[in-house]
């Protein structure tokens, strides 16, 4: 398990296990302006791709993405509104739980944000730095680079879609390395798995993220590898398939 | 991982890792009558109940079930139907992966067998001993043993549905300690979960049997429960909750 700081907006105490990669100290409010620089930006993806490069020479063979931070489900609601096409209020939920008044001034703010910065959907780079975060720009980092270097990338929850989205924008060739570990409650990932043409191998209800997911989608995979290499088929098993009574 | 053979109709060579809990060679043709005996279907439930209560003496605190045989489904059907009350057509799959001309034929062998012998839905021992299989049996006391020793029951796919219907019906207290892993391909098994009321796992279109779905199951509760007992919620982590940007 990697856990890197790309911005969290107060300095970190240092810790063996926590790589500090802070791009900025924190995003900008987008509400006000852009969240970050292009620059930032491009500095938020590499830093996602080194990660990858890192673990890639310790012999890693398959990425599980996940985050920690509060307010990225607005970030990946923005996202997803501004890439989609789909209404914000669509594809706004109620992240770490926020109430109806809450979850009402969530929306306006996004919507603010967008109209403010007028995002282009066909530019992810855009998008990632106007209404993006840098964990977000992370992701999508180790995205591309798990293509890249042809390893599959299970991305976790609903601000992992979000890096999706963007990543699978920037080069369409991701598409075939990605699975998707679960459906998140947020309605905005479920808008995002069907735009990416993905079907989640669970539908828990988690709203977790961390990575969680990711966890469990990597076990199964591996279990489904074992399945397919180590079971014996009927044939190498000298199983009969000429006993069910309705053949006989 | 225990392997016990209640009743394949052959002598199976001797293997450390297999139990020979054979209740009889086989069971009887249930196209011609009925499928055992009373006794020998009291005997099969009696086999999986101390299966489970030799592992439980090892520390057993899960149980996952599974199956292997040919025909089974067929069986699995038969049951299904008949304490459901759902068309046989309707219950009916591909099993191993009959065609067309299989499954009618399949089809029409369990109308025929639930005509001629006509169970009883309200009497589970009835439909056990007159269409069942004594794996199905078995299963039955393994579920029956799960709950007499409060510990969770992982099902697996058709067959152990099969099993669980006919031990709830025996016990309804039982239902509380089943964990649906899968729901199979067959629409048999969707019948049975939603007679159950559990809502399974994982839906991957698995036809295997043999305990597979079951496993990834118990690795699933396994997780969980780390999620639940090991991870710091918000407050303990000192995560803030007041940054969201749209609460600002």
């Amino acid at each position: 398990m990697v856990v890197a700081d790309l911005g969290v907006a107060s300095v970190l105490e240092q810790h063996p296990d926590l790589k500090n990669r802070k791009v900025a100290m924190g995003t900008q409010n987008m509400a006000k302006g852009p969240a970050m620089t292009k620059e930032e930006a491009i500095r938020s993806i590499e830093v996602g791709v080194t990660l990858v490069e890192e673990e890639l020479s310790k012999g890693a063979d398959i990425l599980g993405t996940g985050d920690m931070g509060i307010g990225n489900t607005t970030a990946s609601s923005a996202i997803t509104a501004a890439m989609t096409g789909a209404d914000v209020g669509t594809v706004t939920g109620r992240g770490t739980g926020i109430d109806d008044k809450g979850w009402e001034k969530k929306v306006k703010v996004i919507q603010k944000a967008l109209n403010l910065n007028r995002p282009d959907p066909k530019d992810a780079m855009d998008v990632l730095s106007k209404v993006g975060g840098f964990e977000i720009g992370g992701i999508a980092g180790v995205i591309l680079a798990g293509a890249r270097y042809r390893i599959p990338v299970v991305i976790d929850g609903f601000i992992s879609g979000a890096a999706a989205l963007i990543a699978t924008s920037l080069s369409p060739q991701v598409k075939p390395y990605l699975i998707a570990s679960h459906q998140s409650t947020e309605e905005g990932h479920r808008i995002i798995l069907d735009r990416l043409g993905l079907k989640p191998l669970l539908n828990l209800g988690l709203r977790l993220g961390e990575g969680t997911g990711a966890a469990l989608g990597i076990s199964l995979v591996e279990a489904s590898l074992k399945i397919l290499h180590e079971m014996a088929t009927f044939s190498e098993a000298g199983v009969s398939e000429k006993e069910d009574p309705c053949q006989k």
